[in-house]
């Protein structure tokens, strides 16, 4: 089509609340539109571009078996309290009523639609295992929505559930469905993905994977081993302890320390590193406000999920009242004391370790010395603390662990028994027995996908689209086409280009090279063809690829074969 | 694929509460599932029959100049309050607030979205036209969702929004839709559908049509005529008066009518007709209650529609009280008595009309003898009156008039500058001028128009799919698939047509040929090929059109390129 035809506002400076460039890139070239917190429209060039990431992700569906199926966006409230979810999750799911005042969701994810569908009908062991997938509209009323289609309120999104009456099943569904996300990764142009261990948070379930474009923008954190293929985001790193316990332990002594209440203040004034301490952080449950006191190495932070995860309860940090005996600042495990129910935890990089400092339960008071084994001896450990940089990897045993930051571009999940459970959907098997199937679900944000392939791929100019997503593969600029011998041989070979079954973009307005060039940039389309007076001259037509690893000239009689040639 | 691997229910009996064919085969032959009032899920066969209609569409788009964008499911409610619908649009338009307590709307329409997506852009003359189209889930609130996809409250619709500087090239372009429109239904196998000059409803503006297929079954009435091309919808069909003037006018005389109430009674007790009296039918506007007392021919009915246009106000059927002054069961034009404001209107059908009986406006008194001009001589007359079998063609004179029922499958508005206006969209003209563009609309609902196809081809088994939207192309039958010969040609022949590109369902279940033709039935592909032992004794294959005009063997060894020619 004709570049002067292409609805949509190009901007020459760079838009002043966009934080990351994808988001920046595609509002000033007029890809998208704000209209509300977390909520956009798309102009054509966009949308080409999803369409074609659409039409990837159905093939990868389809050569897994998947069958197309359509879920609404609009869904009772009643079969979200069939799977419990109804209550269990929080304001992103947007609850309203209709006008006969019957309680309604808005769609954010489908699991409930799914076993809906599919539970009358599975109701045999011959009908496994099986997959559905749609590509549809979602809202999940985010708090934050930030980085333009990286975090939105809605938004489009390839959503499969596969069924399957054994975990051997599914295990290896899992699998074949773990390479099919990569090879969509890597068809979309983002072959640097990577899969990361993951916590399975509200979907329930046990083994989860999140595909990560690594990136220093990304809002989440991702634990990698630099010696080996461990790979896990925050939520669900394992951390090793990696100090071991001193050959000579010291005497339990009590120090007055006044005015001396951070656990950098005490290391600082006994002389010693933070993580020769033991670190109290307390917070109170949810649901009933009992006290969670955590201790913990003191140079380590708490990972909050793990300790949700134990708990089976959601958090919040506490609120140290006087009546509750704690002695906020000088906390520790000897001698501890709480009025009322409370729940005490010791996070495994407190494991033997002895000669610590830490609160004395007293104001103005620690201890040093302390022995774990010796003078907490009834204490169990967990792991609740954060991986951090240069710890010891769980999977190898070196002290290699780096944190990275990427953005979540798809995840799979193994839900187990969840959802069918909870909805009653049964099957018989071979022996006449009644049986609950178990699932896994497959999820990649399509909008995301698009600007996370931006921000993989973009210069300070605009987006360098892949040749398999791009809206358009040629971007024909004819330089000066008000003169007559330019356009009739653009005009030609547009129409050349176009016969040969290749999309084009077509710049024949009467603008500066500057702007023409400006405009080719922020499309960021694959291959550029440039038909100018100059060029014309020696015979010749210019043609340079927008990642710069191309620039040449072919013959005027050969440019729409050469064009084709290097596409 | 295989038969056996679709996912999907299908009964043996027609669903109980499906009141149209449509709705009870596309639930018996596994297309979609119910989850709530309105609201479905969408099996594989259903899917792939929307994406050929979604494709099909996009291609008449395209040829129209549109581009294909993307507007929000949700929107917020400031962009309603712009344009005034958020006040004036009825519960069909879902509204609620978000987590920060925003008002929300969820879309039924989008024209507000296509003026906030373009107002920006085309600020300029020269920008013009253009049309932006997409194919996206819409919600309507309906009070009363039926018929399967007819009538649901989710739906996924193509909607388009053209914008023009004239009056001329909105009309040229809205001539175009309508040339497109009328390829869309013939590329979608039904031909037959009409296009209908229509009422625009809330949709403001001045020209508008809905293409309608014709069927018993329609839940909108269309008045045609039987020997021109005049066509409307009830809601916008002029009614022309048929009925003259007596040549001696009578007395207007008084007559005691005590327990008469109906004007079918008085008419009997006068011994005439009842198109020789004049009834009063009485409204309150939903705005302030204001009294509308209509008189109309005694055998014609209110089109409430025209009535509702005419006064710029919705109305309900008045609440007669005491107080009000009428004198209901006795209403008349002569000495007419109502306290407070209230607005009488008359229907052209009884202008210039005498000899008339009607209410004496006192209790158990009518009048006979009434002379439009002459007793009610100020009297101005519009047409509120419903078109009715055997009434006179507005366009050809004749009293050709027929009533027939149909389903709209699509819609075309002239939208005038009711959006742009509201919404403040300019654009600067040749001379400098800052004008408003006015818009154009043109609907498809993607579900509703694959249920009129199915209405429109189906018999008591099962749809009749059209090749165009066929959610395969051919059907192949392994009638005793356990026979080793049967599957290895069966199996055979499937490779074959797939490589061929040929779409095929291929059912190699070992169930009885009655069970394996009367699912063929429910999924109605338009080719079917059979092969069984039997042809096999014989050397051929079965073909058969679903639509019965076929029914032939063809070699065994020319089966694929034989299947393909039927094709």
């Amino acid at each position: 089509m004709k570049l002067e035809k292409l609805i949509g506002e190009r901007f020459r400076e760079r838009p002043a609340d966009c934080v990351i460039d994808s988001h920046a890139l595609m509002v000033k070239g007029g890809y998208m539109k704000y209209m509300a917190n977390g909520i956009y429209s798309s102009y054509l060039p966009l949308k080409r571009i999803t369409c074609k990431i659409e039409q990837i992700l159905r093939e990868e569906m389809d050569k897994l078996d998947g069958q197309e199926v359509s879920f609404p966006v609009v869904m009772p409230a009643s079969l979200w309290e069939e799977s419990g979810r109804y209550e269990s999750v929080g304001e992103e799911l947007l609850r309203f009523t209709d006008r006969n005042n019957a309680k309604m969701v808005l769609g954010m994810t489908h699991e409930e639609a799914a076993v809906h569908l599919v539970r009358e009908y599975a109701k045999s062991y011959n009908k496994y295992p099986f997959m559905i997938y749609q590509i549809q509209t979602k809202f999940r009323d985010e708090a934050r929505p930030r980085a333009g289609l990286i975090r939105v309120r809605e938004f489009t999104m390839k959503d499969a559930y596969s069924f399957h009456t054994s975990q051997e099943d599914l295990n290896q569904y899992y699998e074949k469905c773990h390479k099919a996300y990569e090879r969509i990764f890597e068809r979309a142009g983002i072959p640097e993905v990577v899969s990361v261990a993951s916590d399975s948070g509200m979907m329930g379930g046990s083994l989860s994977h999140e595909f990560m474009l690594l990136t220093p923008v990304g809002e989440d954190s991702i634990v990698l081993c630099n010696e080996c293929d461990f790979r896990a985001n925050m939520e669900a790193a394992e951390n090793i302890s990696d100090i071991a316990r001193d050959a000579v332990p010291a005497e339990l002594e009590k120090v007055h320390t006044p005015d001396i209440h951070t656990i950098e203040d005490i290391c600082k004034f006994f002389g010693d590193e933070t993580c020769n301490s033991c670190k109290a952080v307390v917070y109170q449950k949810n649901s009933d406000d009992t006290y969670v006191v955590v201790f913990i190495r003191g140079d380590l932070e708490i990972n909050e999920t793990k300790l949700v995860n134990y708990l089976k309860d959601e958090i919040h940090p506490a609120i140290i009242t006087e009546e509750c005996g704690l002695n906020a600042g000088y906390i520790g495990p000897v001698g501890l004391k709480i009025n009322g129910d409370a729940i005490v935890l010791y996070d495994r990089s407190l494991e033997n370790r002895n000669n610590l400092s830490c609160g004395a339960n007293e104001d103005e008071y620690h201890y040093k010395g302390l022995d774990m084994q010796r003078d907490v001896p009834d204490a169990e450990y967990h792991d609740f603390a954060k991986a951090y940089e240069g710890g010891i990897c769980p999977k190898c045993g070196k002290k290699t662990i780096r944190i990275s930051r990427g953005i979540e571009v798809g995840n799979i999940f193994q839900l187990g028994d969840k959802y069918t459970k909870a909805m009653k959907m049964t099957y018989v098997d071979q022996n006449g027995e009644s049986k609950t199937p178990i699932m896994g679900c497959y999820g990649i944000g399509v909008g995301r996908l698009a600007a996370a392939v931006c921000e993989a791929h973009h210069d300070e100019y605009g987006p360098i689209w892949p040749k398999s997503i791009a809206p358009w593969q040629v971007h024909l600029c004819a330089v000066r086409a008000d003169n007559e011998e330019v356009r009739k041989f653009a005009d030609d070979l547009y129409e050349k280009l176009q016969e040969m079954g290749i999309e084009v973009i077509y710049d024949d307005r009467t603008v500066s090279a500057g702007v023409m060039f400006s405009d080719a940039d922020l499309l960021g389309i694959p291959l550029r063809v440039i038909v100018s007076p100059r060029n014309m001259k020696q015979g010749v037509v210019e043609v340079a690829s927008r990642d710069k690893t191309l620039q040449t000239q072919v013959k005027m009689e050969e440019a729409a074969e050469q064009v084709k040639k290097y596409l």
